[in-house]
């Protein structure tokens, strides 16, 4: 860290900085400036706190942190990419990975259908919400592990490995018994209990951006998940909140190139809860591919109109039909490409 | 609500929209533009997911919700102000309350300083954090349990009730054990399962806005509480994310006026996290007075730059008795208006 | 517009909507709800203004807009896309367009390497800076007409139309006499006078949107160019303002599809001015093409470390060259779907 | 300037960079880190743009600026407050200076009715838009020259000065003749060229921050009218955008006291434009007060219903004299504590 000190700083008020930074052991270091004195602060990071707290002390303006506060998640830390494994598929290796199927489980009759449409289309994990963070408290809020138990049924019937949300701790072992990918909702993103307790169990965790969520916080979101022992973890950008209202959220696809070039973890998109609207999900779907994503989060709907949520961002299955053969199209013609970003 | 057709919507595909409209319970009402047809849906708002879902309809161009979507949180549903009760106090009511103390409880040495301090100074609730939501997992993540059965004395030392945040559905039993006010914070804002169970406590939630929540979805949030049968609910505004990084959040007091207008619930803000500096916070705290809150959070710090969290936003002694002065004198000087308010 | 008023709001109030709303030459039409009165404003648009202002009313909750506030821009005037045609290219046609050249216009020398650079590489427009907006009035400000002088020529010895800005009124008469393109840039997309200046201009307008500028805004700056009579604009995406600070903007892919949806016009995407780094470039460039967008706006400098500005997110030569391989090879791929576009 | 090497930078790349500094008239010092060399560029900011564009040198991870780009708008530049003096009065002095009137100048009538209403009220300058910047062309666009004529008149016979808006360079002349001082709006808050003419009028300058502005890009932007020659600036906090839609912008009140920080310039707030709704102007007025704002800018007109634009945002004539009760109280009241702000 560097620590930079007021333009009139008192020589008095140096000295005691440097004492402050010495008594964390870390070694101070002092660079006088024309205008100002910076005072580097060197040392493992594990002093870090209190070295922030010291722009409470006289003279100092501030404390410019120079490292960035994740490690496990880093690509310092591991330089190459991480590949994860779920029934047979790699999740962050050569091939695009689309995870596909309705918001919300509603019956067993429209997940089948769902699982069936998504499948014939060339989708490789089945999605589907059993628990479900509604805003509102009079909506729909899942069927709870019935929904869980037919997904389950859903993706052996159709020889797909299945992923949904799980909201919090206390049901993270029922979800971990039926769900090959257990997901973090975006509102849950900096959820730390949930994070930790997911970083005990045996599944990987798909961890969605926040709304609100820089990327560095993501990253941290993911360290906790790293550092509780889990290291199957997949990044997942789905929009972020901004100004403008015309899509429901700004899908921010630069964050999946600056997420593969500060981490080695695989990083999907989901534009169908980006964009809000079926309308803008395929060709924001092709972009997605183009940029360089491990994989795809798209919602499909048997029939969007008589969805209990999000209808209308659900695909129809001739519209995804069409989605999956554009991005295999991209697909094969980026292969060579998309393998050597950036 | 209103469903606007598109400009060349088919009568046929107007018909379609009657009928779904009517399929759902609801009544329609037609009203032909010069360039569109609206379509009124007029009912009681049981059905409104599958009107919302029409979207998806040939024909139909946008959805237009007309009601808000709370109902136990709305001034319409509850014309006169809330007050929640605690200890004697009365928050919402016509005294300006003060809620104050240490970010985090780190020793009993530091809290009771802390709680001897905001005492003197007149604050009203002691306020520290035992279970810690940081960004880091490699950060002090709170004194847990110690800490709660600290912040209890400490209240009872100086004749204090105590606020402490609860971040776990499994630990909301114990906070409320020890906690006359239990807080939900700004990141679990739209944590649902959170929001659910301190829905049956006994106690008072104080809800954060989170950085990135509309006030909208704050009244929704406070819903869920509400609508699972705890009706002492304390709204608070700490600073949402934006673009401006001058400081770390920005306070956004206009909040105050549009919550007190559309709720009947306590509103009060916290200038502390909004602006994550020590030198900001009064002249912030004599603004959200000003500007009609009924009551103010506030760190406090015996020493900032030895605080292990949140040292740099934490007023000294001497800075918190400024002011409690400064809000003293506005509070007196305003009353008459402060209930006055639009 | 739809009048709703509030609910209770009494008769008598309703009735002076209703003559209000006549007053002003529209016909009224209401609709009686079970918690609300709304009341449709039919009429040809004219009296707009007044009708918003209904709002200040006794008993009026709010006024709701139906129809979209552009007009000459929308795809509801004009279905079919319009071309917009410079030097033999055409823009918004089947083929994609890449304009390309330094920031700045620093020496003949600088320029017409880089032009050489960009015809090399494929570019069919040369950009460059002459008049230069910038945050800090020591920067430099741009070579000004000798920029100017200079770019026509590299732009004819390299058989290129050129694109430059133009920050002023007074100067739109000497820009229109050298360049091809008129640049409108972010931070002018709402200076009117100079929108309605280049609206009398016969070159064609390249309309940045601006850092925080929403899509309708960006449609409404476009219609006073096409009001004042000049029907060739191109609008252009290059990030908008968020709280994420990893790129410079955040990229909005989506605002291509949606532009489109919306308008006519062509729309090309700035990947690097949005990103800030010439590392994220080329991905976002190929995700641009993927997603729909007419063209690229890309910044190349012979030797970006030298570079007088937004070096850092400038292309070197070899790296524009793989760009531009990239994304042919996209657009040859893509060309049937991105002509299907929804 | 510190230059933050890659953690595998090579000696041979630090020499480089060392070198590059050293080009330029820096002197470089080096910092070792455990795990990051840090190299300090010493200068007098002259070669600043050569320095950033050596992030784009080999090895190079970051470079990060420690100085503020402003100078003449800095606190450190002129430690004591600027006072701006207008027809007998001081803005940025003792007292607070309440700027008030009519959105637009529509009529003599309405002006002056507007006029005698502030007035009487106790306000100090009379405000009114002559050349107004409306969103859509077909708005009405002022009353141009005619409305100048009328401002001036009406400020004569109510003896107070007038403010109103400038768009346009070439309009800078004929504003001064008749306004006593040139407001910039929001949007041309980077319209570098009106900004450099404006540096060069003898009336002092009201530039009001841009929806999307950073308190440092406004500090920028004063100093092009400074650094023109123009030392009599206010600044002015008239909301930003941010994804809340509650209120038109989010009124960031933290910004008058960041401003009042880091610069010696006044600082005035316009919670009429801010939030967009008169019921909501008073209680924001009132914490404008409270924050130590140095004066305030708010809309009256004496029929908001009938007002050509902004009607809803403005007051009528009562609610101006209560506002104008409150904030006298206030300024009574706080006028110590506002003089000794941090």
């Amino acid at each position: 860290m560097v620590i930079v000190m007021k333009n009139n700083a008192a020589p008095e008020q140096v000295r005691k900085v440097v004492e402050w930074i010495e008594s964390v052991g870390y070694k101070a270091h002092l660079s006088q400036g024309v205008e100002r004195t910076l005072i580097g602060a060197i040392g493992d990071g594990r002093g870090k706190e209190q070295i922030q707290a010291m722009v409470c002390l006289p003279g100092v303006e501030k404390v410019v942190p120079i490292l960035k506060p994740y490690k496990l998640a880093s690509r310092e830390f591991k330089p190459t990419d991480t590949v994860v494994r779920v029934g047979g598929l790699e999740i962050g290796g050569p091939r695009l990975i689309v995870m596909a199927g309705p918001c919300t489980v509603e019956s067993e009759e429209q997940l089948m259908e769902s699982a069936y449409v998504v499948k014939k289309g060339g989708a490789h994990i089945l999605r589907g919400g059993a628990f479900k963070p509604r805003t509102s408290p009079y909506s729909f809020q899942g069927m709870e592990e019935e929904g869980l138990r037919l997904l389950k049924k859903a993706g052996e019937r159709t020889g797909m490995p299945v992923v949904t949300e799980v909201m919090n701790t206390t049901e993270v072992d029922l979800v971990e018994e039926y769900s090959d990918i257990l997901q973090i909702g975006a509102r849950n993103v900096q959820n730390f209990a949930l994070l930790k307790k997911v970083g005990q169990a045996r599944k990987p965790v798909l961890l969605k951006r926040g709304m609100m969520t820089t990327l560095e916080e993501l990253l941290m979101s993911a360290e906790y998940v790293l550092s509780a022992g889990n290291t199957r973890v997949i990044l997942c950008e789905r929009g972020i909140r901004t100004f403008e209202t015309a899509t429901r959220n700004t899908l921010d696809l630069s964050a999946v190139v600056v997420l593969k070039e500060c981490s080695h973890l695989p990083v999907i998109v989901d534009p169908s809860h980006a964009t809000g609207h079926w309308k803008y999900v395929t060709p924001l779907a092709r972009a997605a591919v183009a940029v360089g994503a491990d994989g795809l989060l798209i919602e499909v709907h048997p029939e969007p109109e008589k969805a209990i949520c999000d209808g209308i961002q659900s695909l129809r299955p001739e519209k995804f039909y069409q989605l999956m053969d554009d991005v295999s199209l991209l697909e094969r013609t980026l292969r060579k490409e998309v393998q050597k970003l950036p």
